[in-house]
């Protein structure tokens, strides 16, 4: 159960330094292994802590600003590694526009000396439901 | 090494099963709990063995066939279970249209008497590169 609450609890950090777009707090979640992986919604996959690095920064530098809140997350404990799939629920600000997405993501972590860290991260796009059909239509 | 040639002959067979439309040899690949997981690219996350054979019974009712080759897979072992990170190069053929499209996937093996069933399943599409320049244009 500590186990569990804890790779919780690195997951959440991860989505708050995504949120809060800091550099220094995304780094401390990430293991720092040249394996480990990182596909961004629509990017190409890319390996070890250095070019993961670079592609926060990237992100971070947009002048946008995104919330991210989590739903749906499973924790799936294997020893000294665990996997947790769950729902982004993202709000992006952009020059006074405003847009909603939805990703799925699955993120694996490895307990190196008593801390969780991420050793992969995969997000990718959820289609958005059907627009909503209303009674009321102009005939 | 021995579990790492195991994973990887049970990351291929799913491949096989998949080029095939096979839904018994599918089946075989997958663990039956009801916590497995399935991200079809664009799709949204399914839960439970029974879905997810509906929803490969449902792909392989279609009319198209597809091949499908693996690429640049990476197999990490942790104890029981092991994930796979691999590059999917599909080539589908509709109605005589051929199209082609690459996926990432993230692929999770739990080893369940002796065996390494499936248990989680994250495709999502790689973006293709630019088209390329040619020296000669029409001005």
């Amino acid at each position: 159960m500590q186990d569990q609450l804890e790779v919780i609890t690195a997951n959440d950090a991860f989505y708050e330094a995504l949120g809060r777009y800091d550099i220094d707090d995304m780094s401390e979640i990430w293991a720092k292994d040249p394996w480990v992986t990182c596909v961004h919604p629509g990017w190409k996959i890319i390996y070890g802590w250095e070019e993961i690095e670079e592609s926060w920064k990237s992100i971070f530098s947009s002048e946008g600003r995104l919330e991210v809140s989590v739903s749906h997350a499973q924790v799936h404990l294997a020893g000294d590694y665990a996997w947790v799939i769950c729902n982004e629920n993202i709000s992006t600000t952009l020059n006074k526009n405003f847009f909603r997405s939805n990703m799925q993501a699955t993120n694996i972590f490895m307990k190196q000396r008593g801390r969780w860290l991420m050793v992969h991260h995969h997000a990718s796009p959820i289609p958005e439901p059907e627009p909503q059909e209303f009674g009321n239509t102009v005939q």
